[in-house]
């Protein structure tokens, strides 16, 4: 089975969803991550949007190296993400690429705009990945993947439908999300508490509510064609 | 494993989740039933409570028979199901004597006041199954089963999370359905279609919707120590 | 047609459908009133609660007599409505009494207890119409009445779903209201307007979203058998 | 009265709204319906857009013949549809062009892309009707038309609030989309009934709903000035 | 002011709002605790309700005395709790003799029965604080207390509106919960993480959520006349 | 203390928000208003967009002189706001010239597209306030204001969490809302009531609601980082 997860920026896979893609690769499935954007803008510690790209890019394939998972980046900017037929057409790229069974990607409804924009356009182009004459670069496919909605940034607005237990990987998983370096100092502006911080504290919450020690949390999209398969989660 | 389906009125679970049970029994799990009401006021058909009842009792019989299932009947009057500690004692006793791992029963929002009462009373006594000091007759027992509700009379006010297909037993499951020949006359009263044509529409409409050709649609119940596990659908 | 509002208090009816009730009159249907307490407790007026109920119950008739309408009387005690097998009994009596094409009832979210358990018996009992075999008084009727649900005080947790424009008999209905004169100073104990005022605010404030100079407002009840009928309204 | 419907694609009408269309032709209004885009991407069953774009226009001025509608073609390009000036300019003017008292559209929430943002479009502009600096083509209007929402595909993700019954019409509205005789094969690729079933399955589910045999499900859309007439409806 | 928390069992006051009393105290405000049971029944530890009444009510004095708080216990049976007449009863008193500015309690909405009862009653009895005739044993009062809602187990099914940041009462907190030494093997039975691991996973999280070390999440409740007045809180 | 009021016409702020605004600087705080449109289109009564803009912005001048408010005018077309990479520039441009503690925006659900666009874009822009490399004019700023919707249009759709009296400034709010002389006729083309009238009503009946005689209704915007507090309101 293929797996794709797709993320706004470098680290939301890591911190929303990398529990659920490394358990699927211990069951031996294929997992992909797609990023929208390189998060090349929304940091004040570099001095271009270049360096920062670049910084970030190699952080994402350090921690996909680590979990075994190919990356390919949509390199849009990101804190300015819209839905654009550019936008859609890297999208269903992106999808055709993996070829995926299973879709995981931020919620539409997330506060933070990059992550609603997103999961809204992962979303709207589901109808799209079989279609020969739609706008893409890639090959028209014919699975119908199931698509779940991980998480948003501390979990704010979201009810979970569902639980994955993600114990037996989490020490792997937050390897993988220190390798984003970068993102321990910038995100001290805003934020109370740093990145591995979060992990740890969502991870513990979710699993709680789970029964489990730590737990990835996620609802599904429903559409005609495109029913969720629960019993394709891990 | 062992599935429960509770139900308010001898004819519920075979019009609402027959197939799901057919299928557990198919899988080779036991499965059970316990109705909270005989049906015994909700009719016009009879002259006594005792008369329905007796009917109903023998038509719920027959039809267990025909899918395997274990019967159980609470017996308290119909149209007028109140959550009383009675009723919670008797359901607490259904689901001891099941030892169930997942429990199928009504809506706790269906507009139908008996099926309100079933599926919300059953969801409080969850916590009350393992406590040895609790009222009841039937020894604790030390599962956590799964507890998904199934829909609501033709549909109204439900938006399903999850589907199981029922195709191949759809033919068994109209033909439990069909011992009950006392409802086929008295629902003309209300409603504008029999009971086996509500049954073939809703089927057909939910195995649409989950893509199939005919389906039973559910939605889970969360609570701590008890979160639902999808996988054990059939 | 015959059209009966249900209220948990005297001058429920008067504040938040009278206006309605008019309308019909108008148009020459048979209008009643039934409510389920003579708040006889929830006044600091009086001595006793029998000094307050005949007060309220005379207040009543002399509201409906200027309005056209019979009333019943259910006398249950107010601040402390529970739903119980008399109170469902009352109730379908009720019903059976007036039997009405159209029901006007508050609303079962009401955050006001008397007026939720008033609005979720009255939808409770809608299947208990018809049943010979159903625990009441009055003979069964075959009506399939339409159930709305008026508003809750000043508003609170209510979003309508139509309006009924009472701009040409809302005279009449703050006369009505009028009527129940005990109620204007009692309601300063814990309000900072009285009742009038609150009228005229409040259906104002409903015509304004409407497009008239007075409304009220409705949400519907939907159940199979009884679905609402959105023509019926004035 | 005039009546528009709006819809994202050929068949659309058809598949949604037509029975409700055929029955303000059968009381003697005028019927308009409004395509957004004329499906000319989301087929792989021919080579280019253009000859998918005229073979669906063929078969939807058959369709439209056959109920007496008249019928305005957007022509945007399909599953990529975005909320530009562009389509809120063509839509203004489809608006103006029709002159209506009532519009139907697709639902705003539909998970279907083209569908959710015709919905949305639609929704937006009904402040722009009557300006006359507004950019459009059309000279501005001075109706308040009354908007209702159609179902969504399979009827997922949609509460209706209110039903037509479209039984006596509902032969007429089966030819009408038989009309569109493209769409058989196509939506085989990720649908598991042919479009005749489906609309068999949906509109027999909405009359059992609604207690009749075939029925159209719809719900309102509520703005200052522009508030919901349900007794608009046939 | 006087702040009145109520709860249904012993240890619910210090998991979910311990925090924010001590917040109260802090600031010079009397604090008062209600519990509707004194969890004599959902425990397999003891071999009597009396035992585990008595065992259990110590706990609670021992956690209030360390808070500084006066205790009231309800004493009605736990794992069964029911709207009941009584039950109303106990709580006007208990609201009557704290005469409180703030009320904290349950969730209505809590899938834990006892719970929900709770907030639901509480809810339900705010407008008869002030009535003379109301069936009560305390006198009336007449404060107009803000209502909020505290959350739910392992935070299931709960938005909240509003944090309090209780950082720097936390460690008392976590010593006021750890004198309910029988609630520590008994939850083992149906959970997976003991009662000073829960709170500390949940407090961290809910601090997350809102900027902070350690917090405690609430919901308002909205009456006309006992409209939530948000400064109150800590 | 510094208040941020958005709004995407002249005329909103006053509507919607000024009684917060001048209670605000009753306080001693510093008001700021920025309004994305000039309302240049949706006008029958001027020959020009330029025309209406000039007027719409002198009125807009005038009643933000009275209130002590500093002004910032955006000049997007209305009838016609999207969600632009411009448009989000020239909001983060604003709140980077206000430097807001406190941020007042219409409600992103509002059934008004304009209104809509207006709040949903400031929403996201939140986290863009900080970054150095955002596209942007305006230097960076290291607040992290609370956000707060105000209501609907007559409140159509919108449920309050929280209101502020203005009864102390309700008649300064009245005077600068009668600045905007060129929208009392244009409204009455899809108007039953004038601007003033409408202001009455409606702030009445969310005065009615928080229990004092004016008041305006708000929401709270949830965001990691930007928490709303409440008791930054006034």
């Amino acid at each position: 089975m293929n797996v794709l997860a797709i993320g706004a920026h470098p680290d939301d896979i890591e911190v929303f969803c990398a529990g659920t893609l490394l358990k699927y690769k211990q069951q031996g499935h294929n997992i992909f991550i797609a990023l929208t954007t390189s998060g090349n803008i929304g940091s004040n510690e570099y001095e271009s949007r270049e360096a920062i790209a670049a910084q970030r890019e190699q952080e994402q394939l350090d921690a996909a190296k680590l979990m075994g998972a190919e990356v390919r980046f949509l390199r849009f900017d990101d804190q300015g993400l819209q839905d654009t037929p550019e936008l859609r057409r890297a999208i269903i790229n992106a999808i055709r690429w993996a070829n995926p069974d299973v879709i995981l990607v931020n919620y539409p409804e997330d506060p933070s705009t990059d992550h609603a924009i997103t999961g809204k356009v992962v979303s709207q182009v589901m109808l799209s990945i079989p279609g020969k004459l739609i706008p893409a670069d890639e090959p028209p496919i014919d699975k119908n993947p199931s698509l779940f909605y991980y998480g948003t940034p501390v979990g704010i607005g979201f009810l979970p439908e569902v639980y994955v237990d993600i114990t037996d990987v989490y020490e792997l998983k937050k390897e993988a999300l220190a390798m984003h370096t970068s993102q321990f100092n910038w995100m001290d502006v805003y934020q109370t508490h740093n990145l591995l911080n979060i992990l740890d504290i969502t991870d513990k919450f979710r699993g709680l509510q789970a029964g489990c020690e730590y737990a990835e949390a996620f609802r599904a999209f429903r559409l005609h064609g495109y029913m969720p398969n629960f019993k394709l989660l891990p």
